[in-house]
């Protein structure tokens, strides 16, 4: 998942606001996992959420850069899922790497045992995400 | 309602990223209708949406400034109410000046006409702000 | 410009939070004035800021909805240039319509007339959105 | 530092989106390091950027909550210093707890020894948040 970066993203440094990354990633998790999966999932009152999140930045971007979002995500044990995603320059540089823990919830906010419909679907994804193919 | 510009708010150009005023204005409308009283509308399925918006943007804003949004509200017609919102320098310089237009909607996104009571509470607070009581 | 509408773009009203469309607006408007030439324009201290914005909220967009930004071009008297700007659902129902009126600004936040090279520039990317060139 | 939940700080799940945790606590240290001062090291071309966060999202927040920003801060090793930051409900109840690292950097993007001026201005503030002096 490429793009490059707008004016909305920086901050008055010049640089990308940090916050950013966390958009950054999670909409590369939300391709990954699968958009209309996400939206059949809600319907289900059901909602992956973010538990904990470690990122490092290691350089800055700036306006006008484009940037890739590396996602590589391993069920950690369900509920639990562990999301390894890295912000790389065009020019291979490594910007920000991190790891995202999600849990799967419902509308009552207590984790939830995920279905083997959303395991399956989430296999045959990280299989796409393991084979370099770029959702 | 006054507050301080935080690097969150501005983009590389150094000013505040304009649409970032549309978020201090809902701030602002929050505050002016009360968020008790959204929280509890929401319950009951209704929403404020904002069906139109001009906004004038004169002078730009940078971090560290302090701003002071300025509210007037008038409702049109009910379901509709304008607010007249503005942003000003604390040094009293206007920067930006807006009309938005907000509509009562239910959960299937129909324009609903306004409860008495909604009317009755807007009323009282429009009076406070009338009286020019910061809300 | 097509993309779809993620997590971060919603409320918890469900709908797409009205300020992002601003945002969705000005991404397309980076890519039709060209990223590159902005960050050009930028190293000599010029640029363009929003100084007008109407918007009408026709329509909501929900989650995992795809919208697709028209844009539309016209150097008003230099140096001002009004883009048409439109949110169209992929089911092709409009959902914003907007005018966003842009100037060219110095880094003493003076209007500035717009270089030959740019309006050259800015005739070529024009005549491509014309042709209905999708930028 | 206390504030209200906004409609703009949701998303559709409902809740708090995660990404704004972060902002809501970089507001918090631009008040524990004063904004004034920032400003006044921006002149002097130099920032503040994140390099490191850890954050342990225990509780969800949603609109209308009041949540607290508690700060503590640390000079780790010039030029880095840790601030400890958590999101507290009006409840008392812990929503979200971090980690935040920020190093000091020039404009060219190197890591700067800290001023002394800086780290007398710091402990000064740094000595307010011990005494439990809500900056």
């Amino acid at each position: 998942m490429s793009f490059p970066i707008y004016y909305e993203d920086t901050d008055f440094s010049g640089f990308v606001y940090h916050a950013n990354y966390l958009k950054f990633f999670e909409r590369a998790r939300e391709h990954v996992i699968g958009i209309d999966f996400l939206a059949q999932m809600f319907k289900e009152r059901l909602h992956f959420v973010v538990s904990k999140a470690e990122i490092s930045f290691l350089k800055p971007a700036v306006h006008g850069d484009k940037i890739w979002i590396e996602t590589t995500a391993k069920i950690a044990k369900s509920p639990v899922v562990e999301f390894y995603q890295n912000a790389v320059h065009e020019s291979s540089e490594m910007l920000v790497k991190s790891v995202i823990t999600i849990v799967l919830i419902n509308d009552q906010r207590k984790p939830q045992k995920m279905p083997p419909a959303f395991i399956e679907h989430f296999e045959r994804q990280a299989e796409l995400i393991n084979k370099g193919y770029h959702l």
